[in-house]
């Protein structure tokens, strides 16, 4: 099976992209929801989580995993890939790929998890594509309560979201990289607040096509992975708000199974 | 010593207020940090984390346990008790005495976090107390994040606050309780939102003066307590805004220790 873990309900725009591109595909899920969220925490206590989790989706079966949490994949890849020798796959590297792809001036912005900005790995990878890159970035800690909410549409949501877009707006950046599982779920807001002309790296799209492109030439992994059109989606927490957005991102039935880490 | 826990930063104001009232008795506090937020976690993961917050503080020698976290004191309270020999105090019981003895109308407004006011145990204890009061509660879920932000002066704190107000200002509320022990660091937005004429009431006061009056009439227990103006603080998770909303807070030095639960 695939393994998939995030600090809690981001990741499933993942699984999302993941099922559009690998129909069939077993998948295995795990949100942490009784620890979420990530962005706020340290370094050391997210590489604990991260090994944790892996752990957890190793034992459950799975001979792959996706970490589809940007603040994980931003503080604890290194450490999670030097542990284990399976493919080990993170959000960071396919969304900083594809922007430099499209980017006509690489004037890049970048907006995540408070950690996932302090990291610096968006500037550090783009800078190792194109060095003479310009990348901003700017912290948006607010955004994923207010996804968890489902405040999606609220106005007050909008007014957070121009306001921490302002500085790169300033810098008129022509990328913009959504650094954080959540926020695909806030991309028409975010267009229409950063103007139409940028373009949008979704990262959960982005990694979906990594994972696919690395089955097709490495079928000797992909052997290993069952088809079954099988889903099972486990989290540390069982909350109704989960289990209501899982429902709607991934527009088929979910059964939540509890476990504790 | 006495034991504070609370999921994060918002128990400070307890101890604020604990140090006003009882000035010289040694405390140690413990902020969950590594798994903050609580309120929007269920009943049985939220137990699971006060009996184990408890258990370390039992350990580092608190003779005295004060719950200063609305969450954990709404759903927690009673097996904590049940598991323990030594006083507990939670933050609900004091706070809805002095709302019923302040109110004029007994039409009471209980703000806070969804797992609080989903447990409904502010009604439920106000109507023990006063079987003719109304009650009316509202979940505000992104006053913490708004809290741990530092964003307690933006408009936007202020519109959210309206918003998440409105229905408890229709029903003319005469007393609103904090229902979180976060919220005091937006009391003067709340008073302004809700009008000047309504009463506020502040739970990590109202627990403050329960233990002293407490202590006051239990000088056996008065007697174990440790009284050399000593402060300790455990958090599990060490970030650089937690030290600082803590010396804010305390108005003095602190020394942040980490430890794994």
């Amino acid at each position: 099976m695939i393994g998939i873990f995030d600090s809690g309900i981001g990741g499933l725009t993942v699984v999302k992209s993941l099922m559009e591109k690998l129909p069939g595909y077993d998948m295995i899920y795990f949100g942490d929801t009784a620890r979420t969220p990530y962005g706020t925490k340290s370094p050391e206590t997210v590489v604990r989580y991260a090994l944790e989790n892996t752990d957890f989706l190793l034992k459950q079966g799975a001979k792959l995993i996706v970490m589809a949490c940007n603040t994980a994949s931003s503080v604890a890849a290194g450490r999670v890939a030097e542990d284990y020798d399976i493919p080990i796959f993170e959000v960071v590297t396919p969304a900083t790929e594809n922007a430099v792809k499209i980017s006509n001036r690489l004037t890049i912005g970048v907006i995540g998890t408070r950690a996932t900005v302090k990291s610096g790995i968006y500037e550090h990878k783009i800078m190792a594509l194109k060095p003479d890159a310009k990348v901003y970035s700017a912290a948006c800690p607010l955004l994923v309560p207010l996804v968890e909410e489902g405040w999606m549409k609220k106005p007050e949501t909008g007014m957070i979201i121009k306001k921490y877009l302002q500085p790169l707006k300033v810098r008129q950046i022509d990328t913009l990289i959504l650094g954080c599982t959540h926020y695909p779920l806030l991309k028409d807001t975010i267009q229409r607040k950063i103007g139409k002309r940028v373009h949008i790296i979704d990262s959960s799209i982005a990694i979906a096509e990594n994972v696919k492109f690395f089955l097709d030439t490495h079928p000797e992994v992909d052997s290993q992975l069952s088809k079954n059109n099988a889903f099972k989606l486990f989290v540390s927490d069982i909350t109704e708000q989960f289990e209501k957005t899982a429902r709607a991102t991934l527009k088929r039935n979910v059964h939540l199974e509890h476990v504790e880490l």
